[in-house]
């Protein structure tokens, strides 16, 4: 990075820099009806249609280390994790502002990079940016994104309508992204002090990109659709299956039963939690930043939904005097308990 | 604050912290259909009305100093910020959504301080907090507010409708805020190493009042509505008059000529000025946060607007071949200059 070009924020100024960022984005949503440089913008989507809003702040040393994550990366990942809260209502994201605090570490060209991941990300979903700031900051990195997207009120899946019987499936596969996370830090330890910081990670791509550039599941919102089927609860995996089967079961007052052997886990998953010697249920359970859909059907769509690729079944909703519980291999019980991603907790421990 | 119970936020954790701050929340207008508690709020306006989107993102050291700004104050001007920029849109803000970012630091008691001053400017401005997030930081106090608001389309004022000979009005009085910035600066340095830091500061209330409780000029926007005012263009004054003036005369294509004697300053910020040997009509065009309205109106409603309180004709717009100046007491005319507030430069200088 050192030897690219540098050009100070300061000598930019912030409207300028803002104007140099923003200056190739083209609205592509009719509902963006002003963006960028004004003292809001305007946004009007179609009448039978609601609006959902979503946020979240990044720092950096909290939620990312930009040892190893690259700033166009990060970009992406900034913007795919506010997506992926607009899927999870079943909804469809329109439009963002991003905020930006930098410190004087950081030039333009790094903001550039970022930009460059944030722009890719909206294209691939079809998102305007629309406002934001840039700021100073005395240390570090902040990253702020809030998301607007839309869906007819008939269409919102809320995390509270699971009901008794009614099938729990997910997405994709647990504990990549986390495992990927475990690797970048054992690397980072290796090779610390080293100024180039470029190890060998052949058979292990899968993890590292599930790290640092998970999808938002786009495709399986349409695929449900498609299948006419709609879920009666929805949450994406941000925190881990454990934490977000708590959340649907609090807030739908059920209890859920969940199959160990049936939680989808990729082979290079497996293989890491092996070589860290870890357990690999727990990393799955455990494991955040998998951004995939966690949702509940009734039982009448098992057949439909068994015959869909990247959709596994993996328990179904109880009484909530039942708890939440997980079936081992072996039969045994064991409770869920929210041990997931806790950034405030993690601080301390 | 060493004396009162400190509950550290590591032993709430992430989940019941945001249930602790936000349980109070009764969500007031019938466009929040979800509020917190789901991976997205949901918003829903009535049908002829357009959605307002702006945000803002605070930083310790760079936004506000926690040495002469109460956590309260703090709080209820985080708010107003953006409430600011909507009514600046000629529109009503109505939800917010908050994620901060706390080092250790801060206690659950500094955070329910911060909630208690951004609940009372959500009391006085109709608006319900929907959303948001709070996590750990690594260094100090990280705000991110966006704001939603609505407006008819036809009724939506941008910064970009100014006309060559309207009227340029300002609301209340400038400059004042940036005094009382000045005051708390001089007095940290004065009382730098002494432990109660409670100087004196009678016969300068409005001052301290205008930078630490700042309004956001719903009244203006009600006031211009009910005399069936409709700006042609409009910015609120964050970063000073001079700045917010280039905003509209670059964006309408325009020129302006402003009047020294017409600019409306308080009788204490002149009294400031003079004691800080400052020069007041520079701290009026570029003392940032003073949060009133800058707006155009057609010449043909002159008398009216002349006949409102709170409202002052401070010039006119030109073509823009003309450029932007100031017309002083003397005659003589000065270019106007954005040397506005800046946080990506103050931090160099």
């Amino acid at each position: 990075m050192e030897s690219k070009k540098r050009t100070e924020i300061s000598s930019l100024g912030e409207f300028a820099l803002i104007d140099k960022l923003t200056e190739s984005v083209q609205l592509k949503n009719s509902s963006s009806k002003k963006g960028v440089g004004d003292d809001a913008a305007v946004i009007a989507y179609e009448d039978n249609l609601q609006t959902l809003v979503t946020t979240d702040l990044l720092l950096e040393g909290i939620h990312f280390d930009l040892m190893y994550v690259p700033l166009k990366h990060l970009g992406y990942k900034s913007a795919i994790v506010n997506f992926s809260d607009i899927y999870a209502m079943n909804g469809i994201p329109k439009q963002i502002t991003v905020s930006l605090g930098v410190s004087k570490r950081f030039s333009v060209e790094d903001l550039e990079e970022f930009y460059t991941g944030l722009n890719l990300a909206c294209e691939e979903h079809g998102v305007d940016i629309v406002g934001g700031d840039t700021s100073a900051s005395l240390t570090g990195f902040s990253i702020s994104i809030t998301c607007l997207g839309n869906a007819p009120a008939d269409k919102i899946v809320y995390r509270s309508g699971a009901k008794e019987q009614d099938l729990i499936c997910v997405s994709g596969d647990l504990g990549a992204a986390y495992m990927g996370l475990q690797l970048l830090e054992r690397e980072k330890r290796v090779f610390a002090g080293e100024k180039d910081f470029t190890p060998d990670f052949s058979g292990k791509e899968y993890l590292l990109e599930r790290q640092l550039k998970p999808q938002a599941r786009k495709d399986i919102i349409e695929l449900l659709k498609q299948n006419n089927i709609q879920p009666t609860s929805m949450i994406d995996i941000s925190d881990g299956l454990s934490s977000e089967l708590l959340h649907i079961c609090s807030q739908s007052n059920v209890g859920c039963r969940v199959y160990e052997e049936h939680i989808p886990i990729d082979y290079q998953t497996a293989v890491m939690a092996e070589e860290f010697n870890m357990n690999l249920v727990t990393a799955a359970l455990n494991g955040g930043e998998d951004y995939e859909l966690l949702f509940t059907v009734p039982l009448s769509v098992h057949e439909q939904v068994s015959g869909l690729k990247e959709i596994k079944i993996i328990g179904y909703i109880t009484n909530a005097s039942l708890g939440a519980n997980l079936i081992a291999r072996d039969g045994g019980e064991i409770e869920l308990k929210a041990q997931g991603w806790n950034s405030l907790q993690s601080e301390n421990n």
